[in-house]
Formats: C-alpha cells, sequence, structure tokens
C-alpha cells in the first residue's frame, strides 16, 4: 500500500514528488509524460531563478531534480480509473492496479484548440495558446488575437503593448468580457477588431504567415505572424470527475490547503481552480499539496 | 504615480517583479536586501529545477533574474510607514515618499528566535528554524528540537527517520500539538522527549556541539549536532498592521488571488497566511500576487 499517489508529472506533480520524497513517503507517480505542458512551451522567461529557458530544457531540469530522488515512476502508464474502496483509493492503468492512502491530482489542462488547418503544424512556430508566456517574443509584430472573452482581452491588452498590430478575431457579434478591458482595447489604433468573424485556416511556410477567416459569407486573409488562440482551457479531470467536486470549468475545486472535497485527495496545478495557469503557480501549490498530504498521513495514525 | 509598488525582494516579491515587468507594468520595489530568507538558508534541495544550491547562489539567481528587467529597485530603503490617502497608497521610506494605485506586500518573516547565547553564533553552522529544509541535512546524526507545538512534533517526526537521536524539549509540562503526532513521537525509541525543559546557551567550536538545558532546578548538557528551533515565526507584517486584517498570528490574510481585504492590496509568501513557509510556494504567490494587481488594474480604467 503506497501512503501517496502522484498522478502528472508536470511542474506541479514533479515539485509534489520532490517534497513528498523528502518526508520519506512511500509513493509512487503515474504519468503519460514528464514536463506537462512546461515540456512544449517555446521559451520560459518566467519561472524564478532561469532568465531564459527553452521549455524542453526546464522539463529536463524539473526530470533531472524529481529522478535525484529513488522512488517509483511509472511513465507511460495509461490511468484508466480512480476509485475510493473502504477508505483506500485505487488507481487501475492498462496495466495494473496500485492502492494509496492519499492522493494528488496533478493532470494538468489542455487548451481548447480551434480545430482548423494549420494549427497544429504552426504550434510554437507562430501559434500559442498562452500570451503571459509568449506575447513578449512577438515584438513590434502583426498577430491574431481569436476569441471574445477576458483571456482574449487580456492577451490583447498585453500584446498592445508591445505589438505591431493586433487582430482580434471574434466569433460572436460582441465581447463577453469585461467593460473596462473592452473600452481599453476598443481605444486602442493597433487594434482591428472583427466580430461575427470564424477562422478557418492557418496559413505559413516554416512560420505561421496568415489567418484565413470567414466574415458576412465572404472568407479573407489577414498578414500576420502570430495567432493567439485565446478560447479557453480543458481541465485534464474527466478520470476524478465522479470522485470530486468540479467547478463549472471541470477544474478540481481545491482550497488553499490545495484539499479537495475528499479527504485524502489533494490537487494541483492546471487541472485546479488556481486563479492562474502558470509553471511556477503549479510549482508552488505542488509543494502544498504534497504538505498537505504529509500532514493528513501524520493524523492517520 | 506607480501602478503598483512591492515591499520585500524574496521568492515572493522577486516573483512578482518578474511578473509585473513582463506586464509592462510602470512599478518599483523597495526591499531591504535581495533574496530574503532564501539568502540565508544553508542548503536548499527543493526549489523545484535546482537539484541542489545554496541560499545565497539561489538568491542570486533570483537577483539575477529580476535584474533583467529594467526598472526601479530601491535597495537598502527603509519603509518607515505605509499609508492609503483618497485611495493611493503612498509608501514613506526614510529618504522619500513613492505613490502608487496598488501594493504587493512581501516582507517575508522572521523565525522566532529562542535568545540564548550561542543561538547567533551558530546560525547555519547546526542551529536551523526549518526541519522541512535542512533535517535531511543531519542524517544519523544526534539532534535537540526545540519547542512544543504542531512544528516541533513535526520537525521530530521528520528527524525521526533521519537522525540517529532527538532530545525533544519543550519549555511546557506538556505538548500543544495534534494527539496523534504526540502519540507518533512517544512511540519511538529515537526520541527522548524533556518536559519542563529551558533551553539556556547553545554550545560549540566551529559547529555546533551540544545544548545546555536547566530542568527541575538541574543545569544539564546534551551532546547534539543540531539544533532545530521550532518556537514558530514572526512574519514582517508591522508596518501594514493598521491597513490590512491580520490573523492572530500576525499574518496578512489573502484569499486564493492573494489579494489581502483592502482593494489594490496583495500579499505573497511568508508575510502572508499561506499554510506553508517554502520558497516555492513563496514564488509561486508572488506570481498570484502579481497578476492580481495587473488583472486590478486593468479594471481600473
Amino acid at each position: 500500500m503506497n501512503d501517496l499517489i502522484i498522478l502528472g508529472a508536470g511542474p506541479a506533480g514533479i515539485t509534489a514528488t520532490i517534497y513528498a520524497a523528502r518526508k520519506k513517503l512511500n509513493f509512487l507517480v503515474i504519468t503519460k509524460d514528464i514536463g506537462g505542458q512546461a515540456a512544449i512551451s517555446a521559451d520560459i522567461e518566467n519561472y524564478t531563478g532561469y532568465q531564459y529557458i527553452t521549455g524542453p530544457d526546464l522539463a529536463k531540469k524539473f526530470k533531472d531534480h524529481m529522478e535525484e530522488f529513488k522512488m517509483g515512476v511509472k511513465e507511460g502508464e495509461e490511468v484508466v480509473g480512480v476509485e475510493k474502496i473502504n477508505g483506500t483509493f485505487k488507481v487501475k492503468t492498462d496495466s495494473e492496479t496500485h492502492e494509496s492512502k492519499t492522493l494528488i491530482i496533478a493532470t494538468g489542462a489542455k487548451p481548447r484548440t480551434l480545430n482548423v488547418p494549420g494549427e497544429k503544424k504552426f504550434k510554437n512556430r507562430g501559434v500559442t495558446y498562452c500570451a503571459t508566456c509568449d506575447a513578449p517574443l512577438f515584438a513590434n509584430m502583426d498577430v491574431a488575437v481569436i476569441g471574445g472573452g477576458n483571456s482574449a482581452l487580456d492577451a490583447t491588452l498585453q500584446l498592445m503593448k508591445i505589438a505591431n498590430r493586433i487582430f482580434l478575431i471574434n466569433i460572436n457579434p460582441s465581447f463577453r468580457g469585461d467593460k473596462v478591458m473592452i473600452e481599453k482595447v476598443e481605444k486602442s489604433d493597433k487594434v482591428v477588431t472583427l466580430h461575427n468573424a470564424k477562422t478557418l485556416e492557418i496559413l505559413g511556410d516554416k512560420m505561421v504567415t496568415g489567418i484565413k477567416l470567414e466574415k458576412d459569407g465572404e472568407q479573407k486573409i489577414l498578414n500576420v505572424q502570430g495567432v493567439f488562440v485565446e478560447i479557453g482551457y480543458v481541465a485534464n479531470s474527466d478520470l476524478v470527475a465522479n470522485l470530486v467536486e468540479l467547478n463549472k470549468r471541470g477544474e478540481v475545486v481545491v482550497d488553499e490547503h490545495c484539499k479537495t472535497n475528499v479527504p485524502g485527495i489533494f490537487a494541483a496545478g492546471d487541472v485546479s481552480n488556481a486563479p492562474y495557469k502558470q509553471i511556477v503557480v503549479a510549482a508552488g501549490d505542488g509543494a502544498k499539496a504534497a504538505l498537505s498530504a504529509y500532514e493528513y498521513l501524520s493524523r492517520l495514525g
């Protein structure tokens, strides 16, 4: 019987493993891959302590740090079910069933995608899903932001200080975001807003060169070097949807100790309802989750 | 007028500056020193991404990262007062007054000290205030833990897996901590508990060699290589005590967005009521505080 099973090994899961290992817990990490979304980020300039590092390099450093501690990492094992039976958590993978007294859910999230041609091909080659991470890379360029809510408005506000021109592509007839943000965006002469505009394709050669839209029944092409897809995230919470409370966005609800509503289950990182989806935030919350799990185990007797 | 003033430049404050700089806020950092408690830690093995780094080295990396962004850092300027006048925050230092629309309080905390001879001299040479940070450094050694609450019990539980023998020195007649933890400690044959025992002095040469106690009217000396002082922390919140809500421990109360009860004031790191006092937790919350301040400013219009 494990003290703890950690599901996922992005920044939250890896930090949880470091803390669990230092507490000498008997634990297991089960994960599809190591590094999570960090590993597929282009350039990271906001993980404190590293001025500039690529996503794969930071993921490698995280992985090395995790592997310094001797412990069981089940990489590539796919979790197919999680249950609580008589106070014990049973994590079923495609090859076996693991038992544990506690669980940390750190399975991350994935950006909601447009599902248009070119999107996959130009990901990290002009197509990005994180303005906070990547806006500074598009200084003085023309870019498109796709979306009509606060995320898209926020991305636009950030880009107004950095990019040359921003096309804000909203599929709906009006914005859904905060008025103050909308006013700021509408006041800027850097921003060209297109409502009722549907993105059909992302165009490019080696890097993005433009996007193809449909608006008012007509197709048009905009020349841009960057495309910020800001239509939301999808938490990877399917596996525990019947076990713990999720909010309406499908995120696992946690308190400030990273506890879920089920005693013994903790969550951290992008799968949780933490307000900002950032590497350093996920790492911090991963530490909280592991320390909370440790305290819970101490009190179990 | 600044958009933001950040008070303090430990892991929370530095991470807040990185995020504020990337959002192109017009801001100022006012701090006594750079690195905070991290800079005075001996060995750090739990900041994700660095398997092993000394406190001063990590603080240097944090400082370099912060300084990469052009911005005003007022290092060494002592803050003497913080006020809110007509919706504007005024931060008075020993040399001038700075104005800002928002504030991040990241002034950290300091461990409560015993105030006995030898304590200062052997700090980081056997005397430590953080079991989570330093317990692994005392493998197979004899150590003393000073305190009688959950922190001291937790330190003892951690050390039971690592150290050879633990003297648990409690000034009161019984423990104040959780029953389950007390039972575990009392069951261990590694732990020697001394209630009603007052620490008089920490002894040593280059490193700690022992402690001098008074118990039942008699003085005695215990030979130990490590002394874990676990009698609590003191949040550096004096400056804002009249401005924001503090909890009974004197910590600034924040929500999951690192907002205080005063609009426009945010807090992160050890000065806040965040449940764990860890570098990576402070860094994560510093990012949250800066992103919350940014959102607040966006909505100000």
